[in-house]
């Protein structure tokens, strides 16, 4: 199923096309988001350690900041150091960004790491590797893109 | 664990770091990136159809699809319509990237799809829904953020 914009969309209107890839896309999909969701995830919470940790400028990061806090991935809490200041923490609904993260490691992996893994993601405990499964929810099997179709949903209709 | 980035670090220069989330997203994490990816999962091929399907520019569509050419995602081949043109498909490097988008889709329906799911992605056949699983490849469990610990890898030996 093609998806048709409108001609003159803006990145930012994808948030209101009848795509749950594009929707989140119009929000994350930008320079340097994934990346600052990557690095909270590794534990990062200071304006100060996001700038130090990645090469990007105040500005841009404040923007990406503000808009993750804005749609509810990152809370902005404060914190006393001196005069108060601010940490980001990720939200559950950013938490709930993690597969995605995942997912992307594992084509890297495949991929882009010619001399293996850079980093193991394991699971607590057990130590077996973290690995993204696309399944089919009924009948559990392992499946790829060529085994999937597409058809307009519920959301479709409204929109 | 923390990864820490050159002060100056561009973000092409992401493709560098001993991450295989930051690798990837070097690639991909560009506005219009993606969605272009998107796209061509949903069998758009043209230059024409991709600019007339979303509302990019030109000259941004022609700098995303040469990227995405040079990195393996996508092949350029020539086609005989009047003078001969291109097409872009995806490779099977392109392919893989599938579960990243499904990843994105499903947390989209999860958070930013109010009236229900716009599009079905269903399991040819069978009719099940697919979905992205995080799982731990030694016990199958389900897992989420919280269950997983990340450590260095052999590739973040050799960098």
């Amino acid at each position: 199923m093609q998806l048709r914009y409108d001609r003159r969309v803006r990145y930012e209107d994808l948030i209101s096309q009848p795509c749950s890839i594009s929707r989140p896309l119009a929000v994350l999909g930008d320079r340097w988001t994934f990346v600052i969701v990557k690095q909270a995830f590794a534990g990062v919470r200071r304006f100060e350690d996001f700038q130090a940790s990645l090469g990007i400028s105040r500005s841009r990061l404040a923007d990406r900041l503000e808009r993750l806090v804005e749609h509810g991935i990152l809370s902005r809490e404060p914190y006393k150091a001196g005069r108060v200041r601010h940490e980001y923490r990720l939200t559950e609904k950013g938490i709930e960004l993690y597969p995605i993260l995942i997912a992307i490691r594992d084509w890297g992996d495949r991929n882009m790491a010619p001399d293996g893994p850079p980093v193991h993601y394991r699971h607590r405990g057990c130590g077996g590797e973290a690995h993204v499964r696309l399944e089919c929810e009924r009948c559990a099997e392992e499946i790829g893109a060529r085994d999937v179709e597409a058809s307009p949903g519920p959301g479709a209709l409204a929109a």
